[in-house]
């Protein structure tokens, strides 16, 4: 089981984008740039990101993407999902309906207690996942980062944008 | 993200051949026949278990798979990492090293607060997994099933292993 790799990529464009000015975006060119990323493979990804509503294109110069919400209305599994869909990594055969000591249908009311284990689990998965915004993961970043590393990127940011 | 369907299919044959007598085994297409599984790949992931040391094959008449841990030391996480293998969903790939403003190597001891907080969740993912063993599902199963059909069960085990 593995996560694609646009869930790495656009969390990490996500807290680049949420330090863009007021109406400013950045392109797909200078995000894969920043980040040494192939920028159609990343296109295709920020384009997910769009469809969710995480974020949103600006036209004209200094046009681009840029967050479609606050960084602290943006959750991890937001992003998760914008990428890989919202459909459980378990997904339930109902098995216990086949074969010679297979249950009817009628009996199978209450999901199959396998099922219910991989469900609370990925439950729990979620909920980390929710309980960690974009803008809780920027405020670790910057405390664990130098103020002249931050500085560095914002200005980088400010340069692409205007 | 889509957990490989062997993990549904490995879980529900180990409550079964949990059922076994002491020394008695269930051929991988005995097991195919019970749920209606393709017996091929059925092999491949009953191979799987046994690598991990979760079942083991017993030779001559009666034999085939059984468990070789018992159902209370066996936990839905060890037949995830049997049959999925251990590496975690999220792999960092450190891309904060890349682009105009990458961060040195040295600089990066500490993980990345985006890699930190996947790995978080997967843990969260991995403890509720870790807390359900065979034993606790097949307790629940046995809760919600009737006795008929649970004779009904023990009743082909038995046959099929004698």
């Amino acid at each position: 089981m593995q996560l694609a790799k646009g869930i790495e990529w656009t969390t990490h464009v996500c807290t680049i984008i949420a330090l863009l000015p007021e109406g400013k975006g950045l392109s797909v060119d200078a995000l894969a740039e920043f980040f040494e990323l192939p920028a159609a493979y990343l296109s295709k990804q920020m384009q997910a990101l769009r469809r969710a509503g995480i974020a949103q294109s600006v036209r004209g110069k200094g046009g681009g993407y840029r967050l479609a919400q606050s960084p602290d209305a943006i959750t991890l599994l937001d992003i998760v999902i914008a990428i890989e869909g919202p459909s459980p990594a378990f997904r339930c055969t109902e098995i216990r309906q086949n074969g010679p000591c297979g249950l009817e249908r009628s009996e199978c009311k209450r999901p199959c207690e396998i099922a219910a284990a991989f469900a609370a689990a990925e439950q729990a998965y979620r909920s980390a996942l929710e309980s960690k915004t974009l803008a809780s993961i920027m405020q670790e970043a910057a405390m664990n980062s130098t103020p002249e590393h931050m500085m560095e990127i914002a200005g980088w940011v400010q340069r692409q944008s205007s």
